[in-house]
């Protein structure tokens, strides 16, 4: 089967593509039968110095979105937006309700949300493949109602600091809106043409071993203009299933877009639901973000003529969590 | 009155101490009307371009406790340690019972927990002082039910990146033990002969302007060793009320200790609560970090003779949030 | 002014109208100094005896709605629905993996939900009138972030038992729909003649002292038929503000209607939000149902020709709390 | 085997007993395939007419605790105590920063909680016999993330009103105190003979098909004065394991204890967890209460010299949930 042109795809096979795909990508064993990280295994410290070695200006810009009620969810699979509660506030303590001694007064809050309601990391444990997990684990033995046993976004700690690459796919795609229209596969032929076109001025859009990959489709943008509308599980660019083999052979350590779900929406077969993060997670092992915002680094990037930065993106380290949100930044 | 020797301090009157010492070390205006950032200020993009030229090996070393049930929160102020929940796990996914097509399985979860509760940041919203919150607002103008409406930890997204500087009090003061014990009140005098000390072999140490300054007691250490305990508003070692004036005059960005409560417990008066934070966080601006690990970053300092290094804490942007989770990054 | 004509209300001016009703019905102090129940003590034992003695069939009606995440919430005021998670599952119990001896296997769950998420009670600390509370306190000496220090709901928990008498407002004035049409504000003039029209197969619909009223008013009715749509803070029948005074005369107990904010929507002035709520539970001390499911009870009562039963509805004595979900049975 | 005699019991070999039991006391298919409701099938409305005609005064009791964040729960499996917050406050009403127009002010709040954390029905989904559910059903078709798809605590909204009796051991078997000392197993003995005592002024002890049983410890008793200490999963008196039968040929409809976990603890096995549990809930589809405050209406009782009364304990009706929180009343 031709996995790569997206073209020959069998629209009503996605089953029979997905396998010959997870077998064709997968790296199970490549770190080691204990292994928990996957592709977050190609970033080590030599990577790490060179990331840092590309900072030049010290301009940080944060990619994550607001985390509050304000957000994109709307209820699917029960996943709902943040609430913040307080604990105690400053009328409280205005008011001299708190009961401290000398004038002291406190404010504390609480937050309770689904580690997928924004920017967030997808860690090995979020997907399955027929029952398996990453490494040729069995779902059931990795991720219980106590969490994630075995791949937990805990071990990724402190593992995600490497070289950013934006590829500003909407941009350049779409000049006039930098937008992709929803339904739009990004296939690996446009990631080639995109770096090719980015690198006019300089090799920092090249793409390899160990690098943490941004995709910006623009569905963000059109979310921010008109409502969050169906972001949040509805139709939407994103990567065609065809690209997991560009990711593969690159070796990129980790995939991040400004999409609810990284892939193109509806997804690429005519009944199926995320066939690339069927094969990418627990066949690649390779972390995926999502709900990202790469605008303001699109804009910074696009006035230096330069696409790589050092970035920073640490999960919090929730014990057996299956993701994590997080406040990446990118550091130019 | 004499704010800096901790020897003249009168035990019976918290409350002359901490208007004078809020009234000498006070920042309010020096940023703006407007400001919301407070001593974060103090790091620009230049602090931080010389912050990532500090990496050398690329090592990577997280300073976050584990985020979970087993954290050392007792209920104080209706603080619990986190809950983690999950909305699907691949128990259900290898089962079948998930409704998806093409043989896919997913896992989420949720999280709820005080913002307070483990390795996190104090925004400058959590702390008043007589009714009054950085920079000179009313305390109920800032922070009321709806959350911090001003200085929300939102705002400080993209800033805490800079040098870090690691001072091992611990280290320095027991060097048998590395462990400080419960009250003992760490000063200005204190941190100066460690700087000293650890200077050594080399100016890495050096406390300045614009630097995210990093205290350790050993405290974490003893209740990783002895179970948790107190350790979540008990007694503890921590920094003297008397450091505000040193804290203030290095112009650091931000302080960030391995304890629960970041000043010495007891405090340093008859009766009293927690004075430091009522001079630092609402008249100075001071950002201040609570619960951090630094015993692994002390080892590694320690076998490198070297103290600073590229220090990225980024707060989760929850909109009105006064702290926030973190997991810190050395990078070294 | 003329409180009770709805006709002469000046639409203009709420807040005259409120001062003067909130003066005219007032009830602090009726039940001393100290209450924390208002009308809730117009139900005593001899009360509830005879309200037991209404039971005939022992035909039991739940009135509560569903809680769970289909609920009508839409976020107002962060208001969400609620999400019920698990701990433990059957699939992890039938897979073996939770740890227990001989065969036992557990689940077990957890809610997260507003208190005014579904069908409730509001309690007296839930509405303040210019600043006051209840029987004459100051709403911050009362509601803090604390929680409701004085008249929590966990002071009624023996409390709501006594005889309910429906009147089923949606069939009376829409025979053929038995729904009400959004905006119809329910006057004194239509409770009395709904009284007099059921009661024409006896006196079970008679309205007096310490009778759990409840009103029908079918807006439920068409929520399930055409979907929440704005159920949750939208236009809607109801009470109208001028029935303040006829509440009061007859002293009934409690009032609970079948939508959301029991009184009608909009409210019946220009620029207002749920004035009888003003007037209603600071004021007269009244204790309020809201999102009541009272279609059942209204055929059963129909078929009876009896619109009198035992109506038990105690809330969850949450400490502190300004409310309560319930799950309300009509005994028949 | 003799499943009856406390003093056989096999202590090295609970799964040998309790697989004989669950073969003797099984009510598979007594109430159809389909039945959601096990041993609740028992009381039907003759059974809740006569329970209603039990009521002579209209004295009402709460037999619930108090659900707040100083609960028993000390972290086991995740169990925590009640969090109860603010999402609006009187201290915000006061200060007028609400944004609500004419004076009216508000408080809302939020609860998360364990359904299992204090007083509670555990439904049919809430304990698994070897991988089988209530009725015979896979544990894993019942209850998976998505919450009891089956037997979910909501079929019982309108189903628990009927006869109580309360049986209090802890008075007849230790008059002086009215406490029963931890580990102290009750036997169906000692349930005849508390029958037969308490029924010394009538019949109104005496249990039979249909009923809603309480015993009473005097654990919760013993709580209060010295504190929880191991109240949540600790040692207490409880039910022998050997009394299942008698439950199951008295034919009651629920049975509810003053302790966390209704039988005896530590188990009447070397190596146990709960063993009554599996016995009774898949295998007889028996509803159990657990964590009820029976101790004001044990005196209550005693003063009157009549044990049975009208009891209403409706679980709040959460869609899949496994248990659900609940304020029991019983009426006088």
């Amino acid at each position: 089967m031709n996995l790569e042109d997206p073209a020959l795809i069998d629209r009503s096979d996605p089953a029979a593509y997905i396998a010959e795909a997870a077998e064709a990508y997968r790296n199970w064993g490549r770190w080691g039968e204990d292994d928990r990280l996957g592709t977050l295994n190609l970033i080590g410290d030599a990577e790490r110095a060179r990331a840092a070695a590309l900072v030049r200006e010290g301009r940080v810009l944060s990619l994550a979105q607001s985390f509050d009620m304000d957000g994109p969810q709307r209820g699917w699979r029960r996943r709902t937006n943040p609430v913040h509660t307080m604990l105690d506030t400053g009328t409280d303590a205005e008011r001299g309700t708190q009961g401290f001694p000398h004038g002291i007064g406190g404010a504390d809050d609480v937050i309770a949300m689904p580690l997928q309601c924004s920017t967030q990391w997808d860690g090995l444990g979020h997907i399955f493949d027929r029952g398996m997990a990453w490494n040729g684990r069995r779902a059931g033995d990795v991720v219980t109602s106590d969490g994630d046993l075995v791949t937990g976004i805990e071990h990724t700690a402190d593992r995600i600091v490497g070289r950013g690459v934006l590829l500003d796919l909407g941009a350049h795609l779409r000049p006039q809106t930098g937008e992709l229209e929803d339904g739009y596969a990004i296939t690996s032929a446009d990631l080639d043409a995109c770096i090719a076109a980015q690198s006019g001025t300089g090799a920092s859009s090249a793409v390899g071993r160990g690098d943490l990959l941004l995709v910006r489709t623009g569905r963000l943008s059109r979310a921010r203009r008109e409502g969050w509308g169906e972001y949040a599980g509805g139709p939407s660019a994103g990567l065609s299933v065809t690209t997991a083999g560009w990711l593969r052979s690159r070796d990129v350590a980790a995939v991040a877009t400004d999409t609810w779900g990284f892939e193109v929406r509806p997804n690429e077969f005519d009944v199926a639901f995320q066939p690339l993060h069927q094969i990418a997670i627990p066949n690649m092992g390779l972390t995926i973000g999502e709900m990202w915002d790469l605008d303001a680094l699109a804009q910074a990037c696009r006035e230096r003529g330069r696409w790589e930065f050092l970035l920073v993106a640490p999960p919090l380290p929730i014990t057996g969590a299956v993701g994590s949100p997080v406040n990446p930044l990118a550091i130019l």
